[in-house]
């Protein structure tokens, strides 16, 4: 997203008390979107783009590290090491599928990595079922096995029109159904000691 | 498993009121079997066994087929055919896992392939934690996961002393673990319209 | 193939002086087989039936055992021994291609394997570009490669008409580019010291 | 490698009349490489770094692009796209292994790719056994399978000293090895109408 892209989404955040995140690509990216988002993102394609993790080692805002779409849980420890190791310690890890041979799905929604990266390491967890499955309604579901497997948060994609999105319609769900996927969310958390607001 | 080992396990199973399930390798073990088990297992090595499928597509008690570790979802239902095409109809699917580049788990848990299934057949869809991570602290996150996936049932391997059983123990629960694992399980089931007796 | 069609088999090798090679897929069919082939053929579907494996122990023709679709190098050398653990030392391995994220071929041709196989094991090691590939027009490149690599022997799908095959037409060379292929392979032989009749 | 390394890598290569190749990880460095190496590589893990590749697409320099470890055969094209779209048309194609569940080799080999890809594109198609392997013995065979296939080039590593070379000695082929490798290749080359000088 450019500059005047990243603005809009400032103020549409600043206006209704949200917090912002988008997709960081380049090191020369950092410190422009710095001014923009709480959260910087780097997408699968880069979990081991080194130039670009050690600029987001240098920052002091959080970075969502996204797992590759074919590394092990251990490289993806070791990629949030070179965000780390600059003394920026907001990483956030992210699993949002790898690819296998199964093409049913769009990607293969790995959900044993959520308990594993919790024991081997001390980062929140995340999960991203939109691009774990790349089907709308499979989100839900997957959505909710997330939460009962522990994750820490989710990104969850919402259009109000996914037929006429830009990209990732497929994936996108409508207001409603994310309506009623929180309130299903909702009774699953207690189930491992968790409420969500 | 040889017949001494059915027969005993028949007569614990009516002791306390409990079903019986056991793999079943080779179209000769279907009719003895059948003496003994409530529930023939197909395992993963032989979901593309078509002798097999076809002998137990002659007999009227149910199988659980279990996924292949490289089959895709619709070859699970391609091989499910083969048993309902002998006109035996109970048919239970389970997922347990695929195999794919990632080693820290036994297998890589595919539980989107619960909603998929769910929705391309009417046959009961199952899964199998305990295969599909082989580490017993994996176990009970992913089986909460499987229940809020929609799950019709679980596979879960315990043993009242896993350090010393003859297979699998790495995998297998302890009683308290399962009876604990049983009570998160009540609380996530309300939230897809379902209870756990 | 049934008993019929075997029967032909047999009497047109027997016409041109040719050996034969069909695939058993259940122990009940190894005596019958037995009366009309000169190997077994073992498929990848059927690498790990052990009962298969077990009563192809017992006879003294050479079995060709092709690696399963998700199997490993080690595994394929793990199911061997179920063979030659019953006194059958005639088996012949073959790589035929492994399940990967890649779509464009069948399969993906694990060549490496041959090398890796010849040095871990005594048994001979063959390569089944036609099934490895699935497609006509890439299997003179790599049966030429699997030459190239060592193998000692290769299987070959030819077909006089392919487009009217019952099976794996797509992937069956006609006989002038079969002759053409052999041609080239016997420039290939020679550079690691060996030669083609 | 830094600009003292590249100096004295140009400094060698002018005196023994060879070429240079090395590996380019983010546009910044682009221009200064420019002045040393003769070919930029962009590595498995930057297939898909698109900044990095349009920045490529302005130089007028050859470009080797890796095949991503878990990238398809359309997609090493489709990145090729971007240095081409910026008018630089000296890009070489490399298969230097994908990501399996095999894990006896390094990565796994996937030769195919080369017919393939030279069917589906103009651009020359070279392949990496060092990589594609990861194992010094299993380098030859492969680059002799890599050319009965077709290969329009070879990236072989080579140390006088693997033992204690500082990355990939367990790839690298120590000169004699090499030499006898050469010979081989000599003899392979003819049966697909080319010729090694």
């Amino acid at each position: 997203m450019g500059e005047p892209g990243l603005k809009l989404m400032r103020e549409a955040a600043d206006k209704f008390g949200l917090f912002t995140v988008s997709e960081v690509m380049d090191p020369s990216q950092v410190e422009m979107m710095g001014r923009y988002v709480d959260i910087y993102q780097v997408g699968a394609r880069n979990m081991q783009n080194y130039h670009l993790l050690r600029a987001l080692g240098e920052v002091r805002k959080p970075v969502l590290l996204k797992r590759g779409m074919s590394a092990t849980m251990e490289e993806l420890l070791l990629s949030a090491e070179y965000i780390l190791a600059g003394g920026n310690y907001n990483v956030i890890l992210c699993e949002r599928g790898i690819r296998t041979f199964e093409t049913y799905t769009r990607n293969t929604f790995d959900l044993a990595a959520i308990p594993v990266i919790q024991k081997l390491s001390h980062l929140p967890m995340w999960a991203d079922p939109s691009h774990g499955t790349g089907r709308r309604d499979k989100v839900p579901p997957m959505a909710r096995a997330a939460v009962a497997a522990g994750a820490d948060g989710l990104l969850i994609e919402v259009h109000n029109d996914p037929e006429h999105a830009l990209s990732d319609g497929a994936q996108s769900l409508e207001p409603p159904a994310f309506t009623r996927l929180m309130a299903e969310l909702r009774i699953i958390a207690p189930a491992i000691g968790r409420r969500i607001a």
